[in-house]
């Protein structure tokens, strides 16, 4: 098909080399789209209310071990990863497609375990399932999830607003998905090496739901509209704290300042971080999977949003020269790098 | 994670028992959602005009060999096959979504062949690339598309809107990907018994290019809306003749009479149909991926469309008593059954 001489070598690229790649070469000359390849979602302007659409790819093997997820939360997580996309545009989810290509291996049963998961996400969310394909494959399970949803034009958040002097928040806490997964490898490590020993996971349930049934934060666009914020910019955590800051202010074009103490992390994440020697700062920024909403708004909105319990305001958004700093607890500044997700990256095992 | 027990075969069940099966759980609950799963696309009620949207799931090994098949027509065919499903709506396509999942073995150049032919489908289909998601994948290529369209609701071509006395049309001509297919997949053979044989394809060009390039018919949409007649139902040929006449019949609670001699076969496909030792009819009514349109029209067009010289009348809707049948050109009767694809079949090779 191709001869070897001249390649670039995927691995070195990384995912978002290879989506900049890409998306050199896309033209949009649609009158009906408003933003192509660039944010969480699609924006389409189908008169009225624009529409919202985003899509994800999830494989066994590389973004689940079915060794460890059960197949219902495996269905339920592919949704909610997905609506998280246009919950991050400020927008409303409405509709998911779902499709599957899955070996003779599993059994209908299994199937059915699966997409049990992805009515209980729908029903939960008031979210239709509009379509999807089935297809067998000839390797291990793949899903492909596309979340549709909408928003008043006046409404949606880009990544790209984001405006020197606001304010830098994030929804929730971070860190625990990604300390739920290393206790779980940790466990099957065990499970593997001699399996009369049952998985100790007691105590550790919130983690453990963190990486296993996340929920993609519908709430918090509503309660953002009911307090009257529309947030300057937002994204989803799904690559880690310091991924997302970086997009929001590189699209912005702007710098931020990050206080480590301001960063929300639950005790249990931050004790678990610590069995393991890591240090939890370091789940929140680089540990991803928490699908948490990171968005800023005007100082003007420092009142309405100060006292809410589950938002932080963590910092505040700079002049582009200032760069993207991390205050740690004990007052050194650390440039802000990403570490996120790299696709294409050997296997971390 | 699940036992052994009582357990239904896939394999049995089939393609379509599956998506039945899934579907009865399936609750629309969305104000906004005006037709779900059970169509080519999912419509969507954003004001005004209506969203559709489609989704398919290509793999390696299963819908494509790249043994044969150039990787810059894989990503113009994964296209026109999504968008055939916005036309068969008798909409007008839009937007895509193109989500792959590639192993390290493809170099960026590889992608980029893709891509070429996703974005030449694109531009000659006014169609804007607005997102996908991009993963490593631990074995073969697998490419997922979203196509999002949109029509008037007035306009909107469903499967089950057939009536007694309408007219069965189709456009284009049939067979000719099916028998393309066997051609390419003899080739291999031969090819892979002794590599010094070069491949015989010589003018066999149009089969050939029906199994890799094959077009979505926007223009008979469009030639529709120009002569101002709206199919009572609508369907992609994508399964063969025989699978998606049955699909509009049942969908409309009605039957059908289709006549032999007023398929569509191109001439090449019927000499190579012949050279194969397999009948030319059999490839229209079960061959496949045609991606042609077949519609219903009202008798009262009959005049508009008789005339137009690539569409054919090839029968009509009767009452659902009356079944599915095929008048043979000896004029016997023949029942009509689907014998379209399994996607849980053992692989045919």
């Amino acid at each position: 098909m191709f001869d070897n001489k001249e390649k670039t070598d995927l691995e070195h690229l990384g995912e978002f080399g290879l989506i900049a790649h890409i998306t050199k070469a896309v033209e949009l000359t649609e009158k009906s789209t408003l933003k192509g390849i660039g944010d969480d979602a699609a924006v389409l302007d189908f008169s009225g209310k624009k529409t919202l659409v985003s899509t994800d790819l999830l494989l066994e093997g590389v973004h689940f071990d079915l060794r460890y997820v059960p197949l219902k939360h495996l269905g339920y997580k592919a949704v909610q990863v997905n609506l998280s996309d246009i919950y991050a545009m400020n927008g409303i989810a409405s509709q998911v497609t779902f499709s599957i290509g899955l070996s003779s291996r599993f059994p209908l049963e299994a199937v059915e375990e699966l997409y049990a998961g992805v009515l209980l996400a729908c029903n939960a969310y008031n979210v239709d399932l509009v379509g999807g394909d089935t297809s067998t494959s000839q390797q291990g399970l793949i899903i492909s999830v596309t979340s549709i949803g909408h928003a008043k034009e006046a409404d949606i958040a880009y990544r790209h607003g984001a405006q020197e002097g606001d304010l830098v928040c994030v929804s929730g806490d971070l860190g625990g998905a990604y300390i739920g997964l290393q206790l779980l490898e940790r466990e099957k490590r065990i499970f593997l090496e001699n399996p009369n020993i049952q998985p100790d996971l007691e105590g550790k349930d919130y983690i453990i739901e963190r990486q296993l049934k996340p929920e993609a934060r519908k709430d918090i666009v509503q309660l953002l509209a009911d307090i009257g914020i529309k947030p300057t910019a937002m994204i989803d955590i799904s690559d880690g704290l310091a991924s997302e800051i970086l997009h929001i202010c590189e699209a912005s074009g702007k710098g931020c300042r990050l206080y480590e103490e301001k960063i929300p992390i639950d005790p249990m994440t931050y004790d678990t971080a610590r069995e393991f020697g890591i240090d939890p700062t370091i789940c929140a920024l680089n540990g991803g999977e928490d699908y948490e909403l990171l968005f800023t708004v005007s100082q003007a909105d420092y009142d309405k949003i100060k006292s809410q319990p589950d938002i932080s305001i963590i910092g505040h958004i700079t002049e582009q020269a200032a760069g993207c700093e991390l205050i740690s607890k004990s007052g050194n500044v650390h440039p802000i790098t990403a570490q996120g997700w790299n696709a294409f990256a050997k296997p971390q095992v």
